[in-house]
């Protein structure tokens, strides 16, 4: 007996049986197959349908593009199975079933075949519905459209062949919109869409009704390694063995009259997240018209007025889908004579701030847990609720300059500012080169999501709140204005003109997603206040609750660590107190250096470098304490109770001197033109430079190296690090400093430097007369100190993993040399999957940084472990941190909220 | 009862008994107690004698520089002992036993208290001894001795004051040799002698023998953790708490008159290995006036006439040491009134040539095993061997050009050119600085060793070829000339003259120490053929034997890996026939962009690089394949048979272009004299330049970066070696081509660039009609690369350490940068114990090789290992290199001798 390929409407039990779990059901059904049956399963009215299993796509993939033994036997008993239950056969004119053909995955993705409506008309059909129904400008409606959609999704035929057509025959007619047709217009359409399959492909537009079936079902196989298909799938990371499936579905029909009706919906505001069924609804139309946007839509609540009762069993039907997946629903529905039919159910895509509305809402409604909820948010979410926005100032500044351009739907909130393009492949070409663009077109397809993706903002002029651009732009976090539909494109000139103003590609304009404005030109753009989020910070709060119970780890030594704990780096106190506003425990990284870079402080720093003696060296260095000690007292002062860790100068010298070319130019034209008074000094000061010039200077004289060579700055960084502490302690603040010590490559570093410096931290409390807590540790960002690390870890009582430098090492790149010759050509290439700089690279450093906690635990059992390189705020490399057992990640202060979302995400995923 | 400290002169057995093992009692007795003690065993006549132990040694320092409970019973307890074999009684007038005190750790070494002789004499026994001996003159010869030694060495006094007044006194007698001086003189001088000794003490010179006795041993022990001892010890990797021992000996008297003498002797010639005795001796003298090089001595054979019997039981007495030790010994005795009395024996220091002659040559006459021979032969006595020697050519020309200078005692071979500096610190300091420098002293003592060692070569006026200059010089293979006596050395004025020419210090001077002449200027030294030095071919064929035996390990699959060999590293012919000769079973590194720096390619490169479209980019890059290809058919003609590796093009492109700040100077140069013409173009260039500019060019474009970013080049370089590898291949020799991708960093890399190299490969051997085996493989140099090596050896058929960069990454330093601004503080404060470029850092980056040994055989048990780092050539690296299970070493050819030593080293070293 040939395997099971094909399931019936009324078989997801059997489903569930084979697969194990719903989970295994949505990857054999795909998602949409297994709502439908699931529908069917609850009692909800579904047409009649049957699935073919996504291993069927497989396996005819894997048999060179051929239907696996039994799989057409069982759609054709399956063809029966639903004949029996519509009371209609498929092919018979008298009394004829027509169905849908659609795709459908896992996981829905775009670059797929997705739906061929109509299937089974052909000629002798059509006479039979017109017999039928008596309807026969609705029959020749939907031949034209099913010979239009078999074409150009399974022939291939380009669509703008067909919508040519159906322009010069609406001009013909002297109508705009398609309705207006009548039954000889369409039956003309009909024939002339007849000559135009047979120009492009050479054979007529196939009459036998199984031929239809069988080849829709072969080309939306056959869609799952489509270019496209693969280019997402790679994007979004999803398995290639996945497969789709394929649904074939009674066709009702929305389009009957003012008796029927289509519409799609959202059982609750996927922009705001309020509980309000969100849905738009056309009379007398098929779904396309709605989805697509071609046809301006009416709100859902029209449908009240129209259709009383459907409506009524409609909001019924939302509750219960809502209760019974315990999710915000995207539903799709047709009304045919009154007869409400549910076509497709699936979880909302939503904008990040209705993503965490829902999930507070529905934990206070009592539908999903505080773990569902936090599952529920990505980090993307949180990414884009502390995203900037325009800046209302100077958004007014921008009005009263006249630069308002056009205003649309507000599909996907967010602010956006970059330049115009007019199609997608440009728009992703002009995004790699590194501009900031702006994606213009009259509405969207799926063959544009690489160019939507690429985009910082997205307009259309067509379409609404449901329309693919809204749809796509809220999924991926991209600012969008749909349907801003007084503004004009032109194609041909590649331009956009409103009210007399014209934008040209290449143009920049500002897009608020938020409120559906477009203006000319650059407005400016503010952060967002995270105080003002109370859902957001609500479910963070759960997060924080559920990483100090879900998180904690084994460690090494068989004790456990806590619960993975988000760190900021912060180098002045404002940036300390925005961190602790935003939930960070401790300051994971405070760069001292940039305190040297302030103008009133730098010449002082260059003249402890030129300084000829150690008397004018120390004299100078001395000037510096007051500074740093006031910038730690504020640092301690703003983190009073929790650790703040700062890290010694990193560094080399030379980035504190003026720039070489530049006196060397100087030096060069003095030298040319004769000029002799000050030309030795300038002589000197570009020696001086020169000397101390480095071939590689990311390896260079810098961190511990300097501090070993030169030991004045530390000590005296030290002493303020102490000071600034003690007086902090005085003054009835906790502090509870931390000093790092950069660069460590080697035990025998520290051994060298650390005592020195604990003489220092000990001479100042004695001198002060108050204790507090310390502690010294390293930086772990050379190789060699990760695999030394049991050593290191004999002296040091804290590691931070410096990630950045750690990456750079491990992989031999210089971060800006690689980044501009050679990293992009590696990852269009597939050499690199991800930039190791953005993503931890677990084979290659992750596989150090593991060693490295590993074996610094097993010399020193309580040794803390954290990192402070960009990765700490990425969430791929949070729960790699996670995995490692690291007590925190220390990020940038806006990225606190997000590692918080992800460090609980990790918690939840890896838990026992 | 307390510990036992001390060991009389016939308890051997019992030392034995309680060290477990001969190199067990060397450490308890140190080298120069247990040899003693091994003598008196065998039946040699031994003055009586007891030891205390380096035990004793490390006590007396745990316990704050006192004697440990019992000891000091103990010495007088042994002190006994002696008493009664010698018949005389310590510290009694009437017939008093004098004792010499001597320090004697179980590794020889400088820097510490050496010896006290006649402890024993006081204003009382001196006078016992008059009436005794009736010899006055020898008594207070020995007294006033006794004071100067015991006052600069036990009581550090200047012994420069002690000097002067001896100077004083033979200026007084009118003499010039301390021999001429009477019994009243001495006298005298012992009176001036306490005067000096009060008042630099204080107090003074101690008449109690006993409290001479433990005072010197006091101050034996308390050398052990001086300055210039603890220096020497980490220098040679010495423990520190080893310890030495005292060794307190009967005094027999070589100078009692004409029927006494004293002598060293070296059993072969310590200089060519030829089995002469060689030494020196002199007629009524003390030990001391020989080693110090303070009297010329007379040669060996003199002693055949002057004492005929006891020249012949001396004789009798070298062979019997021979036999007994297995090895040239290096003699001290003494003859008092015609008897022999063997004063101490150890294994003779020697040349690199006298090293390998004598190991052969024992092997040869039975004495000892072709292993015993391969272990007695040092790495370094072998690259002395074959190190640089002056040209007869330009030595016969700078006679010609009189530039002779003086002419001495050819003490240590080898040629040596550099500055002269007259004192050891200053040498040192000069050497650090980085200039070549030669040592030039009247004579040297052990404080001078430290200036030694940084000399290239040593020269002294005074001495011979037994004195301390000597020896170490030939120990650490400095050359050396010794007694250029007609040579004056002007401290004040620090200068050297001979024959009315002047070499003041820092001038240039050029040592030869093979002949003993001295050269004003520099004169070019050229390079030793190994082909001629018969004794070390034949060392090395047996070093290969027991490599290929006794260096078979087992691999991580559980199979054997072939003992280590050495492989060459070479980039032309030239190069390849050279590593064959040496040894070489391989080429390790080709480094192919060498034959692109020629400059009748460089302006080709250049224009490849410039080049703005693709067509002439693939035309200049085809200029260049004939190069290539003729470079690589001579290597694979010379090494037909054996494996090239070639590594494919690794630097960044910009090292092939102009400098940069060359024509950034002519473009400001121009532009300030307002000239235009060819302005735009050197702009350009400079543009062009600058873009190419990377700020960290290690960590940049290069290597297989390179290659995938512009694979053209790499493709004509596998075309040309395949192309070459064919063509020799038809001509009748058997290439053995392997092709290295550098900088490989992951997997990813490899799976991109070698299957279209290999297609290159497979399509010239089909163009060619010919079939070879080939190979390609990849460097292992980038520390990512380690850490995934198993991925990577699903592509790399070899991988090759390239220690140099990986060292650099794992270590993250710059190897340019890190050697000029901190490595050298870095190794002067032990923060690094030595330099990682030179010796793999086993910890770090060693631990990273052996993951990824073990990782990439795992993947691919046959992977070929290698490493073509300079580290190739290091004993320590290569032995490291052994462990890991690498198949072979690859360094510069003229390190291939050095190398399979050192692999036979390890081999027996870690056989199971």
């Amino acid at each position: 007996m040939s395997k099971k390929w094909v399931y019936l409407y009324n078989e997801v039990e059997k489903a569930e049986e084979y697969a194990g779990s719903w989970d295994g059901v949505r990857g054999l059904l795909g998602g949409k197959g297994a709502n439908l049956a699931e529908m069917t399963r609850i009692g909800i009215p579904v047409p009649p349908f049957f699935t073919v299993t996504t291993e069927g796509c497989i396996a005819f993939i894997k048999e060179g593009n051929q239907f696996p033994v039994g799989m057409w036997e069982q759609m054709l008993d399956a063809m029966k199975g639903i004949e029996a239950k519509a009371g209609k056969t498929f092919g018979d004119p008298n009394n004829p079933l027509l169905v849908s053909v659609r795709s459908g995955a896992k996981f829905s993705m775009p670059g797929m075949m997705d739906t061929v409506l109509n299937v089974g008309l052909n000629d002798e059909t059509a006479k039979g519905m017109v017999k039928l129904t008596g309807n026969e400008r609705f029959v020749f409606d939907a031949y034209r459209r099913l010979i239009a959609m078999f074409g150009s999704v399974v022939l291939g035929i380009n669509d703008g062949l067909f919508e040519e057509k159906l322009d010069e025959m609406k001009e013909k007619a002297g109508t705009k919109a398609d309705t207006d047709l009548t039954a000889d217009h369409l039956k003309e359409l009909v024939e002339e869409f007849k000559v135009v399959t047979r120009e492009a492909k050479g054979f007529d537009f196939p009459q036998d009704p199984y031929e239809q079936v069988r080849l829709a079902t072969e080309a939306v196989f056959s869609s799952w390694n489509g270019a496209r298909a693969i280019a997402y799938r790679r994007r979004a990371n999803i398995a290639d063995d996945l497969g789709t499936a394929v649904n074939i579905c009674t066709m009702v029909f929305g389009n009957m009259g003012d008796d029927s009706g289509t519409g799609v919906a959202f059982t609750r505001d996927p922009q705001t997240g309020e509980k309000v069924m969100f849905g738009e609804y056309l009379l007398n139309a098929q779904g396309e018209d709605v989805v697509a946007g071609i046809r301006n839509a009416n709100p859902i609540v029209q449908m009240k007025e129209d259709l009383p009762e459907a409506y009524q069993q409609f909001m019924d039907i939302s509750d219960k889908l809502e209760q019974h997946y315990h999710n915000m629903q995207d539903v799709e529905f047709t009304i045919e004579r009154r007869t409400l039919w549910m076509l497709q159910t699936r979880d909302g895509k939503r904008t990040a701030k209705s993503a965490v509305k829902i999930a507070v809402d529905m934990v206070n409604e009592g539908l999903i847990t505080k773990e569902e909820a936090i599952k529920r948010v990505d980090t993307d979410h949180v990414d884009t609720l502390l995203h900037p926005q325009f800046n209302a100032e100077t958004m007014n500044a921008a009005r009263d300059e006249g630069r308002f351009f056009v205003s649309g739907v507000n599909a996907s909130p967010g602010a956006a500012v970059g330049r115009a393009y007019f199609d997608a492949d440009l728009a992703e070409e002009k995004a790699h080169e590194g501009q900031d663009v702006i994606m213009v077109r009259p509405f969207t397809k799926p063959d544009d999501v690489h160019g939507m993706l690429a985009a910082k903002g997205i307009l259309t002029t067509e379409g609404g709140a449901t329309s693919h651009a809204a749809v796509v732009a809220r999924q991926f976090g991209v600012p969008c204005v749909v349907g801003a539909s007084t503004a004009k494109i032109d194609m041909a000139q590649r331009e956009i003109s409103s009210n007399g103003v014209t934008i040209k590609e290449g143009d920049w304009i500002s897009v608020d997603g938020t409120t559906g404005e477009v203006f000319l030109g650059v407005v400016d753009v503010i952060a967002p206040e995270l105080e003002e989020q109370v859902e957001l910070l609500t479910l963070l709060g759960w997060a924080d609750e559920i990483t100090a119970t879900e998180g904690i780890r084994e460690s090494v030594n068989g004790s456990p660590t806590r619960g993975l704990q988000v760190w900021a780096n912060a180098d002045y106190p404002a940036d300390a107190e925005r961190a602790r506003t935003y939930g960070a425990k401790g300051i994971g990284l405070c760069r001292t250096e940039h305190m040297f870079f302030e103008p009133e402080r730098l010449p002082t720093v260059q003249a402890f470098i030129l300084a000829k003696d150690e008397k004018t060296r120390t004299e100078k260095i001395n000037l510096l304490l007051p500074y740093q000690r006031s910038d730690f007292y504020g640092l301690f002062e703003a983190m009073t109770g929790l650790p703040v860790i700062i890290r010694l100068i990193d560094p080399p010298l030379h980035e504190f001197m003026p720039n070489e070319d530049d006196i060397f130019e100087e030096v060069i034209s003095m030298r040319v033109k004769g000029e002799t008074e000050g030309l030795a000094e300038k002589e000197q000061l570009l020696n001086t430079i020169r000397a101390m010039h480095e071939s590689n200077p990311m390896m260079g004289m810098r961190g511990v190296r300097l501090s070993i060579v030169m030991p004045a700055l530390v000590e005296m960084q030290v002493r303020a690090i102490f000071e600034a502490a003690a007086d902090a302690k005085i003054d009835g603040f906790e502090p509870k400093p931390e000093v790092m010590i950069p660069l460590t490559g080697t035990v025998e570093e520290l051994r060298w430097i650390q005592p020195r410096l604990v003489r220092i931290a000990k001479a100042v409390m004695e001198e002060k007369g108050v204790e507090f807590e310390y502690k010294f540790g390293t930086m772990i960002e050379i190789p060699r100190a990760a695999v030394t690390a049991n050593e290191i870890a004999e002296m040091a009582e804290f590691f931070s993993f410096g990630t950045n430098d750690l990456t750079q090492m491990t992989f031999g790149y210089s971060r800006d040399d690689a980044e501009r010759a050679f990293l992009v050509t590696y990852i269009e290439e597939g050499v690199l999957k991800v930039n190791p700089f953005q993503q931890i690279d677990r084979e290659g450093v992750g596989r150090l940084m593991a060693m490295a906690v590993a074996d610094g635990r097993s010399a020193r059992p309580d040794l803390e472990v954290g990192i402070c390189g960009e990765h700490g705020g990425d969430p791929s490399s949070i729960e790699f941190c996670h995995l490692v057992g690291n007590n925190y990640v220390s990020c940038s202060p806006f990225r606190v909220p997000v590692a918080r979302l992800a460090a609980a995400h990790a918690a939840l995923k890896h838990r026992k």
